[in-house]
């Protein structure tokens, strides 16, 4: 699978509460030191076209068989891959990515059960692209369920799941970041906001360093 | 793959203008005979969710890239697939589907030129079954769009697409009749709506004396 051309291509994934939307505030600020460009962009949606897929996903009306959940995911990405990542690599931008398709492994491929051939398979040639660098914002499933609740908010058709249905959630992003130690650096999404900010920044910085 | 367990699968593809209409109306009479349940299915749509996704694939407003496009076709499919074929075919109905992944083929694998070995392997896990039975209803593209714009109406976000385009998806069609013909039948469209009509219902009469 290409990596990116020549920008820099970061995803964030982690359960619900893990605490991404700070880490990413912080992330975009690192990568545009210098004046980099950062593209931020958020799945599923991201696109017109995107965004009217993203609310058949998550509407809590909807019926999705997992097939279809996973086949319209992909869809969105293939979107925005070619609308937007791929574009903004080729003029050296940054891409920042609210979840990329570890998503779709842990959340269709672990939390549904669906075959993670079928996966890899839309990887290749529906995604075409992988992240240089993912960080993993992991805590524990009971204590992200309850920060995301205390959040308020209705809860949308995925985050009504159950209980074990994140636990395989979190078991498939932690089984990807073990296979794929160079591309990812897990979080330790458990302590204070703060600390968790500074970690990933601190291994961001890390990594550019290492690819300047 | 699986062909249908008890029931008769039966699809009907074809081009613009090619008669569709007229001739599923023929063939639901002929395959109610006797009592049996007919249950007639359209793509894409067929489910609440389906018809969501018919919406975002049909409007002339979206401006979907070819594997987004595939995908939401696939996306529909296996929801219509489990949500209704399968149950029908299970409890013995006959299905009678307008179009199935054979247009898949013709419009996103000849129209588009997404490759085909993609739109086989979704074939094979998201649809994962095929027609026992497919009409081909063939006519040459300008008499076929001629007809179709005679109709009168907007003409949708594929219909708005170029002769070059039909003629790929014909040519597509007409391969997948000549390396399937045990499944598929091909009508000439070309004829006057009665003799259309009329081939098809010999041909479904034929075939169910065959498969009793």
């Amino acid at each position: 699978m290409p990596m990116s051309a020549r920008g820099v291509f970061v995803s964030i994934e982690g359960g619900e509460g893990a605490g991404k939307s700070t880490v990413i505030a912080a992330l975009h600020a690192v990568l545009a030191e210098g004046g980099r460009e950062v593209v931020a962009t958020r799945e599923p949606g991201g696109t017109p076209e995107g965004e009217a897929i993203r609310e058949l996903l998550l509407s809590p009306g909807q019926h999705l068989v997992p097939e279809a959940e996973l086949l319209l995911m992909f869809a969105a990405r293939a979107q925005l891959v070619r609308q937007v990542i791929r574009p903004a690599l080729a003029r050296g931008a940054a891409v920042l990515a609210d979840r990329f398709t570890d998503a779709s492994f842990a959340y269709q491929g672990g939390g549904r059960g669906l075959d993670t051939g079928h996966i890899a398979e839309l990887e290749r040639w529906a995604a075409g692209l992988r992240p240089d660098l993912t960080f993993l914002l992991d805590v524990g499933v009971a204590q992200g369920l309850a920060r995301a609740r205390s959040r308020g908010g209705e809860p949308d058709r995925i985050e009504r799941e159950r209980e074990d249905f994140f636990e395989r959630v979190r078991a498939a992003y932690l089984a990807r970041a073990k296979a794929e130690p160079g591309r990812f650096r897990v979080i330790d999404a458990s302590q204070p906001a703060d600390a968790v900010r500074e970690a990933a920044v601190a291994a961001l910085r890390d990594w550019l360093r290492q690819h300047p």
